[in-house]
Formats: structure tokens, C-alpha cells, sequence
């Protein structure tokens, strides 16, 4: 296939821009850089020609404060609000809790206002760009397969990958500029538990996915005329059927001349 | 457009469904019967020619306990997993643990083995099939233009529409027949609380998305033309072509003929 087709300048572009990311150059996440551990999956996706990965998280914890609220934010970044804690790596959880300048309280001052702490297990998500969308389709059924069932296609093409293996967890609020929390550091080390346990089927998922999109290959997908393909070969096969009337209306044309010229 | 369209048996069938719909004949979901505050936002899409909903929820508070695991199943239902509670109403939230029997105490044994209580708000969730790829297209940038940002298309041009605002709590657990809670009820207040906010946030963005579909209009799609209808009008063009480049021939062979005949 000819390596300048704009789906072909799109994947070289993202791949320049994944090569240069490094502690120096950060790309937009809060961690910086490209996470290790999806290198495997995002050279995979790299590897075949048709698809493209345009963002990716193999999965996270997170402790986040919400921003100065204005109407309708909840959970938003907004004025002010910052990652407490960020991981990518399971290990990295032990008493991650310590690190912090928490005061252990009940509850008091609640209202539209209140800044919360939410602790988050977030899993895998993937976002791939697709030559075609008879790609894109596959790519979908292949995900959905391995039970990333909130996956869909968006615009371009783009597929995103996404599993509902979630915690979303209010644990405390911001209060004159402590950071209070309303759950006991018992419950802390409780949902530290539980989502070690959520990294875990996060990875299984990920490697399951991988497997999948091995099987997938390539020579299935150009045994398949796709949507695109099946279009343009109307367009021909439409093109040369309406030379063909223009050519026999021509040929008519000639004849009727030569008939005119005979009599 | 003819009414014996794959789509348009489709649609009779779902809409017939929908129809009988009642406390004596539930569908599967736990309330057991539409979601009355879905029913504008049904109706308004079922009223759209290329479209119809295939699943909806208006969004809901649920309290559940997991089943008993085996390998790898996160808050899954399983064996014995069941709802503790469910509202689809902010106005049922109110004291809705002084129902349940909960005991209140630390958490002490947590294993591989714990079937936790989760507590959970789950927001607006729509499936909407169209009658084509060029709808489904539409229907996506208009439910991403109101901050759906989940949405995507998946097979059959089924969109699934979704939005991020969520809680996935964990509370407690079972215990020899016992709902144990390892958070205060304080704790249950605030998350209740925090529901309410979401449940407000969430029929916002329902009606901003009603909204946006009214705009998006029948007018607007009749004027574009689908990739299908592309598909064929390119056939009947194609078969026109076809035809005529046939006549052609047949004529030029009568000519022929008669051209022999005079000669």
C-alpha cells in the first residue's frame, strides 16, 4: 500500500511523537511519560500495517483532588485541582496512604462547594486509529470478545477499548487546606486490596486482548473487501460502465455517419 | 422508505415489546419495567424514522452484593450475588439504609473469598440502533457534542451512548449471613448525598442530549446521503449503466441487420 495515503502520514506522525516522549520531553498524562508496561500491546497494534495506537493507559490508581467548583464540575480538574497520587504499578501501592498528610476525621462540613478526595482504580483503556472501517470493525469484535464490553468506534475510525473494572471512591474533602478524610485508613488498606485485585484482572484482560489481536493478523483483514474497498470498486466498475455507453454511443455516432455517408 | 426493511422489522418488533412492558410481564432488568424517566427520551427517538432504542437506563443508585467467586469475577452477580437496593429516583434515597440490616464495624477478614457490598451510581445509559452507518455517525457526534464521551458505535450500527459521571463503592461485606459495613453511616450519608448531586448532573446532561436530538432532526438526515443509500443508488446507477450499454448493443445489432438487409 502507498506509504502516503493520510492514514499512512497520521501513523508515521504518532510514531515520531511516541518516539521522542521521555522524562524530558513528557507527553500530556499526569505520569509523562509513555507507560511501560502497554509497550508490548502498543508495539503489537504498531506492528500492523492498518492500525495505529493514539492513546493508551494500561491502568491506574489515582487520588485526586477536585478543583474550585463552579456549576456542575464533579470529579473535575478545574481551578486548583490536583493528583494527589498517581500508579501505574501494583507494587507501588504499599501504604501509599503514609505519603500523605491525612487527618483521619467524621464527616462535618458538607455542601456544593466541598472539594472531595476520590480515589480511583481506573483499567485499561486504548485508543486505536484504523486504516478502514472494516478494520476498526474487526478490531471492535476481537475487543469485545475479550469482554472489554464498553468498546465502540468513534469518528476516523478510532477505536476505543474500554472495560468497566472500576472503583470511583470518595474519601475525604479539602478543608482550609488540609486534607481530611472521612474513611479510616482500615478502609484504605481495604480498597488497596481491592484494587491490587483490579490490577490483576486488568493485566489478564490485557494480555487476553493481546492474544486476541495476534490471532487477528493481517491476512484476515485483506481476504476482506472492506467498506472503503467495496466503494472504490464501485466507483470503477460505475466509471468503466459509463465509458463503455460512451464509447458504444460513440461507435453508434460513427456508424450512423458512415450509414448517412452510404446512402 | 419500504416498512419490510430489515431495520423496520427490527423496530416493529422492539417497539411491540416496549408496548407490553408492565408489573405482570417485566423485562430483565432488576426495577423489571421501563424506566418512566426514560420515556421521553425513548419516545422521541423511537419517533424518528432511521432509529430506535434497544436499552436504556435512566441512570440508578444500586446497592449489591457480589456472588460467590470464583476465579476472576469482580463484582460480578454469579452465584448468589443480588441487589440490596435500586432506585432509578433521588426522592427513594432518603434513610434508604435504615432498610437494610447493616452491622457497622472494621473490617477483619478479607480474603480472595470475600463477597464485598458494593454501592454504586451508575448514570444514563442508552443503546440506539440505526437505520444506517451515516445515522449512527450523526447520533455519535451529537451525544459527544453534549460530553458523553464513553459514546462509541459498536456492530449493527448500535450506538452506545455513556458518560463518566460514576461511584463504584465498596462498603462492607456478607459474613456467615451478616451485611457487614467497614464505613460509617455517616460515610452512607455522604455518598448519598453525593448521589443526589450526580442524579441532578445526570438528568441535566438527558435533556441537554433530548435536545440535541430534537436539533439533529429527520430534515437534516434526509439531506444527507447515507453510505447505504450511496451503496444503492451506485447499484441502480450501475445497473442502469449496465442496461443501457445492453440496449446499446441490441440496437447496433438491429442496425447491423438492417444495414446487411439494405446492402
Amino acid at each position: 500500500m502507498a506509504k502516503t495515503s493520510p492514514f499512512d502520514q497520521k501513523k508515521h506522525a504518532i510514531l515520531q511523537e511516541i518516539g521522542v516522549t521521555s522524562e524530558d520531553v513528557p507527553d500530556a498524562s499526569p505520569k509523562g511519560t509513555i507507560d511501560e508496561l502497554c509497550l508490548p500491546v502498543i508495539n503489537l497494534i504498531n506492528s500492523h500495517p492498518d492500525m495505529v495506537t493514539t492513546s493508551l493507559c494500561s491502568g491506574r490508581v489515582s487520588v485526586f483532588l477536585e478543583g474550585n467548583k463552579t456549576q456542575s464540575q464533579i470529579g473535575a480538574k478545574g481551578n486548583e485541582g490536583r493528583w494527589l497520587f498517581v500508579t501505574h504499578e501494583p507494587e507501588n501501592l504499599e501504604n501509599w496512604y503514609d505519603s500523605l498528610d491525612f487527618k483521619y476525621q467524621e464527616a462535618k462540613v458538607i455542601d456544593g462547594t466541598t472539594r472531595y478526595i476520590l480515589f480511583k482504580f481506573e483499567p485499561l483503556i486504548l485508543h486505536v486509529k484504523c486504516r478502514d472501517l472494516n478494520t476498526a470493525n474487526l478490531l471492535f469484535s476481537t475487543a469485545m470478545g475479550c469482554g472489554f464490553r464498553e468498546t465502540g468506534i468513534g469518528s476516523n475510525n478510532i477505536v476505543g477499548i474500554r472495560i468497566l473494572i472500576k472503583l470511583d471512591i470518595p474519601i475525604g474533602y479539602f478543608d482550609d487546606g488540609k486534607l481530611v478524610l472521612f474513611v479510616s485508613k482500615n478502609y484504605l488498606q481495604v480498597v488497596t486490596k481491592l484494587s491490587l485485585d483490579r490490577f490483576n484482572e486488568n493485566f489478564r484482560k490485557m494480555h487476553q486482548l493481546e492474544d486476541a489481536i495476534k490471532d487477528m493478523g493481517v491476512a484476515g483483514i485483506d481476504d476482506i473487501e472492506s467498506k472503503e474497498q467495496r466503494r472504490e470498486r464501485m466507483i470503477k466498475e460505475g466509471l468503466e460502465r459509463r465509458e463503455a455507453v460512451r464509447a458504444e454511443k460513440e461507435r453508434k455516432k460513427l456508424e450512423k455517419l458512415k450509414l448517412e455517408g452510404k446512402q
